[in-house]
């Protein structure tokens, strides 16, 4: 079993078996391909040593995976509400107990994160945030109150790794599954009060002081369109048939200054395809639905006793068809951006959500988290995919709060389901943070952290959230504010 | 603020600014101190990189603290029902939201580790797991049944690391703050069906085949006697008033027989302090209540609704001043098993567990199990401060599964209760796996695990817990079985 473990390790680990009797330089260029790990048990997990992970001593290849900090191209894919439990729920799921996920378990450096928001009122920790304090605070390396959008708690716009990545000459994408206009994506791309503050019309209404017509920066849509992502990919078209109220747009819908202002504006999954190229002549906003994109796996609620009901099993949701999935979108962002079509040479900042992970949590949809979790993992696999070959891009994989799914031995006071994994054992899913109806609330506890590539040994430990900021900006050298 | 963090921790790895400009040679000898790292904010959390728990690129750090596996000593701490969760509540209430535990967060290389068991019937992953199939995992490397001790799934007995220890001529030590018979600490010393069979009595009830009447091996307290760790802290005295039904001690109390068979036999906290040695010789049994030990603090349950009333302090508990803490026993073995007193210089093997983590989680008593994970706490800081200063110990520290306490917004429908933090701020902390006065489940969630010292890299990325035992038993070259 050890041999086999090793020849298993061996293999995905060139690099490190290169290095078996040499010396990791502290300051390497940046031209070596770093190591993955590959994590899937050999089994069968019920005999001596069937269910480790790992073969042989790994310090070497952990050693091997460490190069200072420098990445030319950032990769910051975000999991909403993608807690350790959740990761577990859908690993058990789709990969087996002892199996592991092609991308999100390859990655070789990990960590612990912190994710606290504070109120707004006094500075003081709020222990279980919003998607919009976590996403202002790895946007800006600044903590700010729950609703937030790149302001701090008084009010004050904090520059985004967006903002200082594309100011320092880089190409930068912005994607989601969820309405662009949803907090992670949001947080990159502007500045509000209130994360609800999507397109003119509640700017008005909720965040007064960010109305254009009152001289603000604009709605979060519109600040969208001054930032100028040179990618931004994810649902929320319906916003854009809004008005501006102010400026040079006055009275014209978002939609028409989108593509007044030069912005490919695309609507459709077979129009991803014809895009062969994105600078900040010609950026692209492909909006593929009118809010959130359609989910991967067909609803599947926790009930009232469901976890001792028969154990069932997750179906394919229809619609997920009629919209690019997660992959697909990040593999065109980063063809697009790597091309660095408009001759800027510094590489890129991408950042990429799945955001209904989240979503389904909250709805207690078991499967439909199970599903958006699959999602995050392809993407993954397409970043590293794209990271050892290019050889100078950090990957960094982590959620933005933990969530309420707990995996749990029989039926709880709650909601619950039972699922039968694809390896033919039952799980029982449990819902404990809200009533039937209600949206399960988000969850305190640290989350992972895991990284790939220069840099990402800054992962490894305990780290707060705003440290993402400081590892991006500082890995980038995107120092202007 | 960067500069204040980058002094700060330029000021904790003091042996990686020595090696900021040079090379960290990848079969480093035992004999450098490896660094710790120290990640609390400093603060004020709320502005603009206040929250941050690292400055400057942390690469040369990580890298400084690997060092391949083959330590002399190692020190393997348990937090029973520790999940990623349950330290959160305990730092956001000890420490603070930005703040870091001494012991906890100070290790500096990091994971996750899943911890499943699997069904006595088909061998099929069990997705919860109970402390004894975990404890059996990293016990034995084999995966086994809920309520098994160290037996896989066909009741076939596996020799522990403890006993490959000892074999391979260590000292060992075996420590926990329940009854010695618990699952976790029972693991490491016996082979029994089921985890109740503390005794003779329950042996010939429940565990007939391993009865000593019938020729097996004894309950877990006379296959404690027989496996003769040199060190033996816990409570669970009561069993030992039972008497042998068979063998040499026929008749006799497990107390007499202990003593009888040379055994340093102390049940008070103040015969601690005169044990001067421990050896096979003369090995020491330290049982300090008639049960489980009592906690450091009052019982704080949470209640239905509990999370809208008024926050709540945690409250000493009188009783824990009768025993000594974790720390206190984590200290008093390494010393004595740091002595070799009996001329062994193969180094030793200590495992040390915060049991009632867990048994407060289970009972809903958010302060019970914020005391507890404080006490390992401690006992990891003393675990590091003898490791940074031996330069040739291995310390992990990890849960054996995860648990139900969560951190939310508001009450939940389930028991919630809000206490005050130190740092002034309110957090509710839920329990809904199960009803008042019913037990709070275990939960399935992969679990942090962290370690320093030779072989510590092993622990980051994804593992498994048997990869524990094969890490353990590896590093120190106890292949004996």
């Amino acid at each position: 079993m050890a041999t086999n473990n090793q020849v298993r390790f061996a293999a995905v680990g060139v690099a490190a078996l290169a290095l078996a009797f040499t010396v990791i330089p502290a300051q390497a260029s940046s031209q070596r391909t770093l190591p993955t790990i590959s994590r899937a048990a050999d089994g069968p997990v019920d005999e001596f040593g069937g269910a480790r992970r790992i073969g042989g001593d790994q310090s070497k290849t952990i050693q091997a995976a460490i190069q200072k900090s420098g990445a030319k191209n950032v990769i910051l894919v975000i999991g909403d509400g993608m807690g350790d439990s959740e990761i577990t729920v859908a690993r058990n799921y789709l990969e087996g107990a002892g199996g592991a996920f092609k991308g999100i378990d390859a990655l070789p450096l990990t960590g612990q994160m912190t994710h606290y928001s504070v109120h707004k009122e006094n500075g003081k920790p709020d222990y279980t945030p919003d998607s919009a304090a976590t996403g202002s605070a790895w946007a800006t390396g600044v903590k700010t109150y729950d609703n937030a959008i790149s302001v701090d708690r008084h009010g004050r716009p904090h520059e985004t790794l967006l903002q200082l990545a594309k100011k320092s000459g880089k190409a930068t994408g912005d994607i989601t599954t969820s309405e662009i206009q949803d907090a992670t994506p949001a947080v990159q791309v502007s500045h509000v009060l209130l994360r609800k503050c999507y397109g003119p019309e509640e700017t008005s209404k909720s965040c007064a002081p960010n109305a254009l017509e009152n001289g603000g920066l604009g709605s979060i849509s519109e600040q969208l369109l001054n930032t100028r992502p040179d990618v931004t990919f994810g649902g929320g078209s319906k916003t854009f048939a809004e008005k501006a109220k102010a400026g040079d747009w006055k009275g014209q819908t978002l939609e028409a200054q989108a593509k007044a202002r030069g912005y490919q504006y695309i609507t459709d999954k077979a129009d991803l395809a014809t895009i062969g190229s994105a600078d900040q002549r010609r950026p692209v906003l492909g909006l593929f639905s009118s809010g959130n994109m359609p989910v991967r796996y067909a609803e599947t609620l926790a009930t009232s006793g469901g976890g001792d009901k028969a154990a069932v099993q997750c179906q394919a949701n229809p619609k997920a068809s009629e919209v690019p999935t997660l992959a697909s979108m990040t593999k065109k962002s980063i063809d697009l951006l790597s091309k660095n079509a408009d001759g800027r040479k510094n590489g890129f900042f991408l950042q990429v959500e799945s955001a209904s992970i989240d979503k389904k949590d909250h709805a207690a949809d078991a499967c439909g988290q199970i599903g958006e979790t699959a999602q995050l993992d392809e993407a993954v696999q397409e970043a590293l995919k794209f990271a050892k070959k290019d050889k100078n891009t950090l990957v960094i994989v982590t959620a933005d709060h933990a969530h309420s799914s707990q995996i749990v031995d029989e039926v709880t006071p709650g909601l619950s389901i039972k699922l039968r994994t694809n390896e033919g054992s039952d799980m029982v899913v449990s819902y404990g943070t809200a009533a039937a109806g209600e949206s399960q609330q988000h969850t305190g506890s640290q989350v992972r952290v895991a990284g790939y590539g220069p840099g990402a040994a800054n992962v490894v430990g305990l780290i707060d959230q705003t440290d993402l900021f400081f590892i991006i900006r500082d890995g980038m050298r995107a120092y202007r504010r």
